[in-house]
């Protein structure tokens, strides 16, 4: 990112409403990734930007971690256990997913959608190509703000997200990456509170 | 899996301590993992045998099930959400792990290991290689028998398995496939109860 980069001085960025972006960062820059309305889920992605096989993944993560949701101080892997993000601020209730893949045209169909439906799959694939990139796989997803509890018996349920609006979270890169920031297009299960919305993300 | 093969008379074959085998699968099949000593995490992947980019994923089998760990009925699903292992029996307490990555050289350098460490990832590359097959990537592993208690705050635990000698999980074929199993190699951690044992598979 330089100083004329979009975002560089710090002003807040649409996420578009279904849609998503890719990012440069360079080591050291954080982004602050802003729940707008207080009920959009953003699945993110990082990739080191020398070379995209590298790239962060929840299970790396966790078990660096020992936790399923990362909290302020943590730092989350790539594929190779290098740190990449670091998570240095949360000012929503702590509420995030590392269990849950990103929805796709499968996922879709499976819930009865006929024909095409937005999905972050798709729109990982489409932020990448902006840059001309491509990846093998879709690495499992830090879904920032979704609200997918754990019960005693390990037991998942899809909620709407608990954040208000303006609540972010801010994530510092701790390598020269690519984010790639999704505003889930979920209507059909009560992920986005059924209403996807614009996120905005800053430079800060 | 043809009536010749080794394992197609249900005879137990071993999986060797910290070692991985691959074995092919046709649509129906089941296969046996046997905990042969009781503490014993068996590390496994299921690849689509006519497409070895399709995988068990975790994360989609996840979202799928809505639960953490699988039981006796469910269906894991691949990376394209079609079904590939369905669960079918279970003699251990059921506890199992789909959350934490393979162990890798940089895991156990992080662990304080100096120079070469058998470990699951390497593991897994070298039983497709016995194929002639070669993946992009490391997806995460079901770990059978492996105990990683999730706390009610989310806070993740490396355990002993609580499987006793000689229990087992049977897990049928939705598709031709080629499962990969590694007897995990981790004696830094207590996953294994800091001994490395054979595992047995049997086809049934």
């Amino acid at each position: 990112m330089n100083a004329t980069s979009p975002g560089a001085d710090g002003a807040p960025i649409v996420i578009p409403a279904r849609r998503g972006v890719a990012v440069r960062l360079v080591q050291g820059e954080a982004i602050k990734v802003i729940n707008t309305h207080g009920r959009q889920v953003v699945d993110t992605w990082a990739f080191n930007r020398e070379d995209i096989g590298e790239s962060m993944s929840m299970e790396h993560s966790r078990t660096a971690m020992l936790k399923v949701i990362p909290r302020v101080g943590d730092t989350l892997l790539t594929n190779r256990r290098r740190p990449i993000l670091t998570w240095v601020e949360d000012t929503t209730p702590g509420v995030h997913d590392t269990l849950i893949a990103a929805c796709d045209r499968h996922r879709y169909a499976q819930l009865g959608v006929v024909g095409h439906h937005d999905n972050c799959t798709d729109n990982l694939a489409d932020a990448l190509a902006s840059l001309g990139l491509k990846t093998h796989e879709t690495p499992c997803p830090l879904n920032l703000f979704m609200n997918v509890p754990v019960g005693g018996d390990g037991a998942l349920k899809f909620e709407p997200p608990v954040s208000q609006p303006g609540e972010y979270v801010v994530l510092r890169a701790e390598m020269d990456l690519i984010i790639v920031m999704s505003a889930c297009p979920q209507d059909v299960t009560a992920v986005n509170g059924m209403m996807p919305t614009d996120a905005h993300y800053a430079i800060v």
